[in-house]
């Protein structure tokens, strides 16, 4: 019983990290102090360190050497890098498996989804519709590399998806991604979709200094 | 002095768990005894899981839950799933970055390695210059997201590269994929990449069978 304790205990401290981390109430650059972090929680260190770690190696968190852990720092190179790699996979997605997308149940789901966040303006919903739409791109390639590789990814794009206020605009911009597949016009969903990712882009960099430890 | 010696023999114990995995010494899909490893090592069962579940993470082991620990199995479906990543990686990266590969010096040293195995038929010398040349192609992008991306999809690469005995005819594709680079010739230089994996994709299936754990 102790070390099924030990994993909870564990995967718990890292999903209320990695949340807080998300949800920007640990802000981008901070200090983590392990010890803090443990009295708060009311637990010992090692899951504290364990769970950071992890989130280390998921790059949500750096650690410096003899010096301690800190939130990754979001600069303009790397929302630039995270667009780039997005752009790279989810077009040649859409372009090579245009067919399986188009004719997926799930498209007509993230339709009403996005039609009902036109309505209610529910931002967890659009959070759920974004993922699942810009996801199913990727899965319908059916390549298990791919799509573990998209997944990693994702957790940066997580990071950063919250830093633009956009959520309405992009809603409409995923209306129009998923329109332009159901009409089957491979060309302007291509578009549509490269015209959606270079805009988060923008609109993420602007908005950067909002969310630094200390605005610039 | 206790804390870093388990680190050390943990790192050893991975490094060469790693290499007879990727040398074959281990068959694919073999079942990894961790008694037997141990035993064989002459040091204790943690070292051993430590580096087992490490190499799990990587995907190069994998962990069935109550029975074990197993080398991957390679199918075509792994295969195909290897080279279409690194087909859209690297040929989005040789568009895209072109000039910056084109330019780069490390380039006339590879072409100078590509000789040197046409004169002595290394096979060591080969492997170094595949690495360099495709990693070359990524990290011209500068992109470090898509790098580390590209660096964790290598150990992948790593596994299936040595499943076929064509590096001599591969040293010469790579001696045209450099000598259009070198020319400035993208279109060609892309269409050289593309036909030089799709060479490899089918000769590394069509060899597969070699490699298993029981011929079929």
């Amino acid at each position: 019983m102790q070390r099924i304790e030990v994993t909870l205990v564990r995967t718990k401290v890292y999903e209320l990290l990695k949340e807080m981390i998300l949800n920007h109430e640990l802000k981008l650059g901070e200090k983590l102090n392990v010890r803090e972090l443990s009295e708060k929680l009311g637990i010992s260190f090692t899951p504290v360190r364990d769970a950071l770690l992890q989130l280390a190696s998921e790059g949500l968190v750096k650690v410096v050497p003899r010096v301690g852990f800190f939130v990754v720092e979001v600069n303009d190179k790397y929302v630039n890098e995270i667009i780039e790699t997005r752009l790279m996979i989810e077009t040649f997605c859409l372009d090579k498996y245009f067919d399986e997308i188009s004719a997926s149940p799930e498209l007509v789901m993230i339709k009403n989804e996005i039609e009902e966040v036109k309505r209610t303006h529910d931002r967890k919903l659009f959070d759920d519709s974004d993922e699942r739409l810009h996801k199913l791109i990727v899965r319908s390639s059916g390549n298990e590399t791919m799509v573990q590789m998209y997944e990693k990814l994702w957790d940066k794009i997580d990071l950063v998806r919250h830093l633009n206020e956009r959520y309405v605009v992009s809603n409409e911009e995923h209306k129009e991604i998923v329109e332009n597949i159901l009409a089957g016009d491979k060309r302007r969903a291509i578009e549509s979709l490269i015209s959606h990712l270079r805009n988060v882009e923008s609109e993420t960099i602007r908005n950067l200094p909002l969310f630094e430890r200390t605005k610039k």
